[in-house]
């Protein structure tokens, strides 16, 4: 089965499913059910069953889901079952969160080089970090066979920097400014878009 | 009609067409397509037409939709034809990012105060912003009746920092840290959670 015709909107949801079984498994739960997956993402479970359903057989009717076990195997279909290293471009505010958060861990990320073009900032430290010189950006992404990256710099420079890291090698980046980046169909972009997630509410308040 | 009807999966992805069709728009754009707005999401034409379909009819069969009607007619159901105050507790790297972000301007929504516990920090600055004590906080909220809030505090905090949110009346909360709050369903919660968007590009990387 190829991964490329499962449709994007599927692909989506499995990290919700990860996350929530994720933390089932942390509240000490062994066994799940569509519905009750269901119930946490305000999915159906008809939706939920379906989606699995695309990767094979996880659980048995009447029986439910097995909670380590589909961890697994979504961590498997995710390719998250082993760390990715990842680079950070951009010290500042966001920067700085990014390398000191604590959420990549478990979850298939690691915070491998930190890079900044500021020589206020090169070669001073972010927690354990020393600020690389982003002169050496490209070279170093290449060394280190690097795929990964989260953009962390002003709108202005943002796609000046998605260039070099694409020219670099890397497959999937993160945008935290808010701009749209042009980018070939090999590379994947993802944004963090605070104002999305805030539309998303309003819709419900009056 | 009812808003609590429409499917929350269409909810989420109105801010993604209305971010679209803004950028159409700044780009020159007047009229466009299913099809165009299709393309540039990664989806299909109709599911595009049968979204808007639940909320009116925004175009004509062949002649496409008024990319400016269109944002007023989203920015109308999405409740952001209006700015929105909100609050960012947690003046930290996030929280600083936060108060200067350049994208929540005619997204409909704007900073209006900034809270923190630390006595080092309370009445210093962050750009225009003096940092206020988290002490006054439900107050101050109340008295400016603010709905929606930007937790950007320390994992341990997050809980404690949405229950005084939520007993200050705000109904809608963006959480940065990487924990699951508990809140009433009268209150809606987003998480920005980097893992996830990095997790549905992994997927397709070998």
């Amino acid at each position: 089965m190829s991964d490329k015709q499962i449709p994007d909107i599927i692909v989506a949801r499995l990290p919700q499913y990860l996350r929530s079984l994720q933390r089932m498994a942390r509240e000490g739960e062994k066994i799940t059910s569509s519905q009750e997956l269901g119930e946490r993402l305000g999915l159906s479970a008809a939706q939920i069953r379906k989606d699995l359903s695309q990767f094979g057989e996880f659980g048995k009717q009447g029986t439910g889901y097995f909670i380590p076990y589909l961890i697994d195997q979504l961590q498997k279909i995710l390719h998250v079952d082993h760390d990715w290293d990842a680079v950070v471009v951009g010290a500042g505010d966001i920067g700085s969160a990014l390398v000191n958060y604590k959420g990549f861990a478990n979850r298939g990320f690691k915070v491998k080089l930190v890079f900044d073009n500021d020589p206020a900032k090169i070669g001073t430290k972010i927690g354990d970090f020393i600020i690389q010189d982003y002169a050496h950006m490209v070279e170093s992404i290449r060394q280190h066979d690097i795929k990964i990256a989260m953009i962390a710099v002003p709108i202005g420079s943002a796609q000046e920097v998605a260039d070099r890291l694409m020219e670099a090698g890397v497959k999937a980046i993160l945008i935290y400014a808010p701009i749209i980046i042009n980018h070939p169909e090999s590379v994947r972009v993802q944004y963090i878009d605070p104002s999305m997630h805030l539309q998303r509410m309003t819709f419900y308040l009056g």
